[in-house]
């Protein structure tokens, strides 16, 4: 009787926090605990790790996924009947998916799948997303540290724009992750309360408008001489075609979106004459966990205990919320939703969070405590000390 | 009788340390210092900062230009002659000006003119370039902590790569600051003394050939499933023109370069058809203090204290340089050279230090030392508590 953890989607700088949390717990209550590599891709395939006797130590303080992630579906019947001819061939009875929307579709799916087949199996999804927009729960492990990323990122840049922009650039852009929630981007703001941050951010909450978008940048900057923007990639127009489709769908039927930054910097040139610079940080912004938050790093991984406590409840076919208990001093309750109330859902920045271009003090009283603290990782070489496994 | 300090070209997240080690020394040795807002540009306006009694603890951790820089040169007579008069109505006799190779020609140039007029000022240069690219100096104040981020940020993308390539993203592309020279990128490398960091790296100083390089990244894939590349932005051509030239010039008549991380991926995806992920970290590298080197910060500061001794030695008309001592043991010794040796020069990365797209030993050897140490800024609300002085 084996239980198995995997990591699917995107990663995130906490996610192998996550797996801690998992791995550690499941060892205490005397689980044998293997990891699929890869996801359901590598599942499939029987690649495993028997972490029953793992040095699980640096998963606390290294980003991405230290078992390999997927982008993996399962749709299709014969992948389905593959996979539980695998659980049954290993004797698998518990499940930890550790992903987001697309991945915890995936675990509903084999939830149901085995009650179908009458397979004992109990899957309990472990929420991750630095893109926040799992519904049923206050927020997600990952997004606390990208935000604080992301907050970081702008204040330095602004601080940037504001020593050049007398005799050279007047606009910076920051293109930040978000196909279809603006939480993160919303981060962008986070710095105004230390004096410098976003002016502008652009939210997929709020359809563009280009007029009015030019008139406000030209504002700013005749104000203060500088504007700095924020630009979630997924940003729409009011007809909800993205500002910038790269023109294909991922493997998840996702549209591929890319560029938004530099599509929003040419209007501005084009439009007002200034001069721009364009940053994106890409997966930099996911997987930058030498400045994670250490409330985040926490919770991400009490996410993985609670995971594997529920199972052992009989609480299963559900994923790990949390609940909000208090802003300040700062409270959560963890807590279960089914997982067909998770799966391809999407929890968008409320209309409260945030008004035109800004973020309100509503959003700041609920970002501020997911990104208090600094576990820093060790340093070796002057570099963070990350380590892996050989995942081949 | 007094001395004036300014902030020019483009910023650095030590250069306030620099600030600070000029202001701190100039006040133990009893000058009157004063600060020029934006570089000549603003002194130029008569904006200045007295900062005899100004609050400068902040300097230390606060990246980019607190007093503001500029991009301006001095090559017209009728600014010349207006900032003699002003430094005459003033009477400003020491002049620590704070840049790289181009604001080294206006010390240069203001040094000239004032022999020419008679009028007694004593200039030092104060280094400052994350490109590293200043001669007569081991290395300049700006580029160790640049190098540290941009290591970082590769170990962390590579990571997450790793991750991700069985089913998703298999390349990744991060475009890196470096005009003309190719130390910046290099830094990618070195994070594969911990294990991870960049595969391929394209310098300014190896001519770019696309279907070398095609066949590279397709050894990688091949061999490895993935591939990390790190691109300067001043990538050339064997005919000397950049492989992403964006049409103009700024007004120091540097031609402006960008995208040059897309155009790479756009080879890559139409010679091999693989999925690529592109970052191009712009500002957020040049003036990231949340993760700058200690090394850094501290020779900063001594390059700005060494400037302010070197004028009341009388020894001006020069820059202040660092020369190695030792690599291991770590030990420098500051030391100077006459602003003409370094105005407009630029430093390439020597051959020995790059070998095809790798860098080698020698390369480590010189650059490890500089990204040491972690001297991370003071936190409030989960963000560092970077100060502004009020520049306008």
């Amino acid at each position: 009787m084996r239980a198995l953890y995997a990591q699917s989607g995107g990663v995130t700088s906490v996610i192998n926090a996550s797996a801690y949390g998992v791995i550690d717990e499941a060892r205490k209550n005397g689980l044998e605990i293997w990891v699929g590599i890869n996801g359901v891709t590598g599942i499939l395939k029987e690649r495993f790790l028997d972490a029953t006797e793992l040095d699980i130590e640096f998963l606390k303080h290294t980003p991405a996924g230290a078992f390999g992630s997927c982008r993996k579906k399962m749709k299709n019947e014969a992948d389905i009947q593959k996979l539980f001819d695998i659980f049954q061939k290993y004797n698998i009875r518990y499940f930890f998916y550790n992903g987001g929307n697309d991945s915890m579709d995936t675990a509903w799916r084999v939830q149901v799948e085995a009650q179908k087949r009458g397979y004992e199996l109990k899957v309990v999804g472990v929420p991750k997303t630095i893109d926040n927009d799992l519904p049923h729960t206050d927020h997600c492990p990952g997004y606390g540290s990208a935000a604080k990323y992301i907050a970081i990122a702008m204040m330095e840049a602004a601080l940037d724009l504001r020593s050049m922009w007398v005799d050279s650039t007047q606009v910076f852009v920051m293109e930040i992750m978000g196909r279809h929630a603006g939480w993160l981007a919303a981060a962008a703001g986070l710095g105004w309360l230390n004096g410098i941050g976003a002016d502008i951010i652009l939210l997929p909450e709020k359809p563009f408008d280009k007029d009015e978008f030019i008139a406000a940048v030209d504002r700013v900057v005749t104000k203060k001489g500088y504007c700095t923007i924020a630009v979630a990639e997924g940003l729409k127009y009011p007809d909800g075609f993205f500002v910038s489709d790269m023109g294909y769908t991922d493997s998840f039927g996702n549209r591929q979106l890319g560029g938004v930054g530099f599509t929003i910097a040419g209007m501005i040139r084009s439009e007002l004459g200034l001069k721009i610079h364009v940053a994106i940080p890409d997966y930099l912004q996911r997987s930058g966990r030498h400045i994670a938050s250490a409330t985040d790093v926490e919770e991400a991984e009490m996410c993985g205990r609670m995971a594997v406590r529920y199972a052992l409840e009989d609480n299963y076919g559900v994923m790990v919320t949390m609940e909000r208990v208090s802003d300040s001093p700062y409270q959560i309750r963890y807590s279960s939703v089914p997982l067909n109330l998770v799966a391809d859902q999407t929890k968008m920045l409320p209309k409260d969070y945030f008004d035109g271009y800004e973020i309100t003090e509503k959003f700041i009283r609920y970002a501020l405590p997911l990104i208090q603290g600094e576990p820093y990782p060790p340093y070796r070489n002057g570099l963070p000390d990350y380590r892996m496994f050989d995942i081949g």
